[in-house]
């Protein structure tokens, strides 16, 4: 399960790897209102990724390493949301991962310099989606599960896509 | 209810206020163990930090906004230490405050740029401690919970140390 936390909208993606194939269970975004308070945001985002990974169980929760320049007040926010997304897991005993940007758009494009748009093709690629994912944060969230799972059983050059697609994704 | 969220200790304290008096209730450190992974330290500061606002319900929890300069990855961890924290709060229907350490610092020691040491001997001697908190992040919790209860009721240049101490602290 991937994880992409957020201030406002945390994206989420499943990943099963099976005979050697790719296939995508979940993905999609908890939006949280802007008006509430930064815990009741919090809060929100913990309560429902508790949710899904009580519901997907997953062998592992794969985050991205998020850098923001110079933006210690951005990285100090996202730092937040990440901890209860960590905490989410922790509750149900699975192991986190971190993964640089580099490292992630380099499994799912090839080149760690590829850009939004790239990933988020090449995830619907991926995962045979009918669509590229819709939401860049559903679709980032499903790149850093690619990317684990990737490394959790061979280079990530050699992830092949599944067949079919088992669901559409927001 | 002020909290020092840090990667491997985080301060709490707790301070009562009663009758134009301010009386230290509580105080003290989280240690996590280095070696542990991640999100099991977040999960060991957030299930402490649970049990101690379960236990004393304080009306609010205050925490020092903070700021590391040109350090984004330390701003990441510390963020993931205060999203638990403030979960915590959120969870018990505490509403959280922040402070910038220059106003937890002014309400303390009656100037911005006060050091450390300086914050540890104020708050020893504004709540009439027998002697000032050994812990540093003890000290600072401590500090912005003066600092949180001093705004709450007056200008905090108007906070007046209680007469007796009920607990000595770590």
């Amino acid at each position: 399960m991937g994880i992409d936390p957020g201030v406002a909208n945390t994206g989420f993606g499943v990943v099963r790897v099976a005979g050697g194939q790719m296939t995508a269970i979940d993905g999609g975004v908890i939006e949280v209102p802007p008006g509430d308070p930064p815990e009741a945001r919090l809060a929100r985002i913990h309560s429902e990724l508790e949710q899904l990974i009580g519901w997907h169980e997953p062998a592992a929760v794969a985050l991205e390493d998020v850098y923001f320049g110079k933006n210690v007040r951005s990285a100090l926010a996202v730092g937040q949301a990440r901890g209860v997304a960590m905490l989410a897991a922790a509750n149900h005993d699975v192991p986190c991962f971190d993964y640089t940007p580099q490292a992630v758009k380099m499994a799912v494009c090839g080149s760690g310099a590829a850009d939004k748009a790239q990933v988020q093709h090449m995830v619907g690629a991926l995962l045979r989606l009918p669509k590229p994912p819709r939401s860049d944060h559903a679709a980032d969230a499903l790149a850093v599960a690619i990317c684990h799972a990737g490394h959790m059983r061979a280079p990530a050059a050699s992830v092949q896509p599944p067949k079919t697609a088992e669901v559409s994704f927001g």
